[in-house]
């Protein structure tokens, strides 16, 4: 680091890496950008009115051969890049499952993209694997699992439900897929797996990767409030091998993407013990609040998987990215990737965590660092408070839809998603309902005021408020249940059902 | 936000995130710090005396109950977690395949974190996803490849070889893998994808994920330079066809991770188009030296490829983690992996990327902005004189190498890595002198003073100087040097190969 070097700006004046001092400047302008950012976010639109292109046509077509200055780059933050910005780390952002990039957080990512480690291997970085190994067991307590559950990070959900189900197809010793492969073996049967109706898409895509094969997933039924119904799981696995397949795996989730609902872990976990089938707990959202004893009973049952996934990234205000897989089955993990080339090798191997054996990535920043300033910043406590705050407000959201003639919800509760949709008397078309409902989120988001998305439940198109923002207060909540009101009042005295929005 | 809650302290006190204006002073407190810490590398030590161990059983057992405040955490990474850091980002780091975090790069980051949105959709982030694709077509065109090569970020190399073998397996459509599963056609001869003996070891693990297993890949000879060797790939491939394997994809690599060989592009190429193989080019590494166009031979051929992937986090100074995979067949790739659930549906479809569409990941962190900062900053140019001036100090060290009787160099060196080893008169012996090299590394690393890794060259044990860390300039290869010599007089005084080292 050139220490000594002129900070002139446009450092392609002299080689080596921005000037220490000029770093400082602009670090300190930043930062100020970023508190006033976040101070003032609840006065700045969510959802930008934005149309594709808009950005890319007005950034050069070619790179800058001479470099810049800082002051040009973050001005045009500023002029370009903001007017295009779906803010999620907005109070009012009740899209989708919403990330929190918390303080704390922020620091914590600032601080790890100047480490800049690679934690592969203990020796690359013995800071970077042994925080992750603590802060995981941190976890681990905070949703309380038992001390057989051992934790990995991978970037998220997705990436940790698709080395969990490597890890269950692994556990087919006889068959020894990760040398031979699927076709290796002729005689062996055809795999496969399970999960609800509403389970998340990431299992298909896992499946599809693996080599499983989309057919390979079996989405079993779903009750009246959307979990997987067990007796529809047994007849299916049993009619399974009648046709013989070779079940292997089932995933359960607590809080699907669609309305959080939350399968039936013990009913799950006790088919998976007889049946002899991996168990992989799709928590990645619901995970956070088992943070809270009084929802122990959400969870009951989840002990007895083989492997869980929860996204700190989610709903533990962690910045993205950081999901964790927690595993009993950590050596079947292992088998599924462990593979060591010379240039890897190290004196300390079988005595160390070399956390690259779990997995495809190699390259893995230093995510622990995050999750430990989160963790530590706000408190086991700070944490539940918060969480707690949030499934409050979306039973007070829940209480006012239900008692509102013209709104209705549309599944329970059980977390801090609310599904509902806008119900007039005398509307009795669901086709008229879905476009009535679609307009209506249309009109919220383009106020610019709130960030909401929306699913269908047995084809009728519904709202979710996901109340998971580390900054969202009852203020903002309120917000969204007045402006529904007045969006839906505006919509039916257009009569936009025959619109065509 | 609650820009105007009291700042009071550990913020468990109140619901919300972290005040703005604690956020602010604890922000312009790190970037002081990171300033320091950056402009201090160089007096730093790059590798820590630490034991396996030694932070874990610094930190609490249990997560803390109550909110700590940020002073306390931040006091800890100087007390706790520096001690037990290898700096990555240091002058005088030479190991592995380095990553520099400049200081653009490093700002950007926390802009992205401050952001944290998720560029799944086009509308989850329309500025996340258009810089992404502005970006990454400037890349495409300062490495020279052709307008149909389009790109998309994933985490690592080893997740974009994934993704493009996965692409590759994808492109032999009379199979439908993606539906049916490796498994699901009997008939479908087993399938075979071909690597030199240099290739990565991200491909057998891709290989074993994909559920091809690791006996798919077949490594190809190498000639006495470890570049792959076509006539013994065109072999392999006719072999394994009479064998009745499915040949389908070739993996050949710019800058191999032992020793930076090159693969004969041109002839791979030519064998791929004749017998109809995706051909894969892993530049994870070398491909940032294709800005230079005095490097243009290095890489001809390679806009042959079906699929090429570039590692920005390597070796063009942006932290990590970002890698980029260009493919000229985009509709395969995503035919691999498209799956859109309702709750993903965006009135936009089809007319906006959506690079959720494109792999596993779903949480997709902004990554663009630092990529978009780095290049702004340093220019097209900057980077160029940058990764020049390391391939001439790799040169430099290589001919001092050359010159000296006690040393040798054991590959050439096409890049800006350096494979060299002890070698003293009278020592013939190659276990004693792959025990010599050994504790030649040993004695160099433990200085603190220089961190460099090994490989092994047909049984040699070799040490790998690898040249790419931004801040690394030629009084540190120099050090380097100095400390080599005077290790090996020191080890040599001392009769080491006696000693078990």
């Amino acid at each position: 680091m050139q220490a000594t070097a002129s900070d002139k700006e446009g450092s392609a004046a002299s080689l080596g890496d921005m000037p220490a001092e000029e770093f400082r400047r602009y670090g300190h302008q930043l930062v100020d950008w970023v508190a006033d950012f976040l101070g003032n976010l609840d006065t700045t639109p969510v959802f930008p009115a934005v149309s594709p292109g808009e950005l890319r046509g007005q950034l050069p077509l070619a790179p800058p051969l001479t470099g810049e200055t800082m002051s040009t780059i973050l001005a045009d933050v500023d002029r370009l890049v903001m007017p295009a910005m779906a803010h999620w780390n907005h109070p009012r952002s009740f899209a989708y499952f919403n990330s929190s990039g918390s303080g704390p957080g922020i620091l914590g990512e600032l601080l790890s993209a100047a480490f800049n480690v690679n934690s592969m291997l203990w020796q690359s970085c013995p800071a970077a694997t042994e925080l992750e190994q603590v802060t995981l067991d941190w976890v681990r307590q905070m949703v309380g699992l038992p001390a057989e559950f051992w934790g990995v990070i991978y970037d998220g959900g997705s990436s940790s439900t698709m080395h969990a189900l490597a890890a269950a197809r692994e556990q087919i010793v006889e068959a020894d897929i990760r040398e031979f492969g699927l076709a290796g073996r002729p005689e062996l049967p055809r795999l496969r797996l399970y999960t609800s109706e509403h389970g998340h898409s990431s299992i298909d895509k896992a499946a599809a990767t693996l080599g499983l094969g989309l057919q390979s997933v079996r989405r079993v039924a779903v009750d009246e409030t959307y979990r997987l119904k067990p007796h529809a799981l047994l007849e299916a696995i049993r009619e399974d091998r009648r046709a013989g397949f070779w079940p292997f795996c089932v995933v359960a989730t607590v809080g699907t993407t669609s309305c959080t609902s939350v399968d039936p872990l013990p009913d799950v976990a006790d088919i998976c013990a007889r049946e002899r089938l991996w168990l992989h707990v799709d928590a990645a959202h619901g995970g956070a609040a088992a943070i809270l004893p009084e929802q122990a009973a959400l969870f009951a049952g989840w002990e007895q998987a083989d492997s869980i996934v929860i996204n700190p990234h989610k709903w533990m205000f962690v910045p993205l990215d950081l999901s964790v897989l927690f595993t009993r089955r950590r050596d079947v993990l292992r088998r599924a990737f462990n593979l060591t080339p010379e240039y890897l090798k190290t004196a300390q191997e079988g005595s160390v965590e070399n956390y690259m054996d779990y997995g495809i990535p190699l390259g893995r920043r230093f995510r622990a660092l995050k999750l430990w300033f989160v963790l530590r910043y706000f408190g086991v406590n700070g944490l539940a408070d918060r969480i707690r705050e949030h499934l409050r407000l979306a039973q007070q959201f829940a209480q006012q839809v239900d008692a509102h003639p013209a709104f209705e919800r549309l599944a329970p509760v059980p977390l801090s998603t609310v599904c509902f949709r806008a119900h007039p008397p005398g509307f009795d078309d669901e086709a008229d309902l879905n476009e009535l409902n679609s307009a209506l989120l249309q009109a919220m988001n383009r106020t610019g005021q709130v960030f909401l998305s929306h699913t269908k439940l047995n084809e009728r198109f519904v709202l979710r408020l996901v109340i998971s923002q580390i900054r969202t207060q009852e203020t903002q909540v309120q917000e969204v249940w007045q402006l529904a009101q007045a969006a839906l009042r505006s919509l039916l005295a257009n009569d936009v059902t025959g619109s065509g929005c």
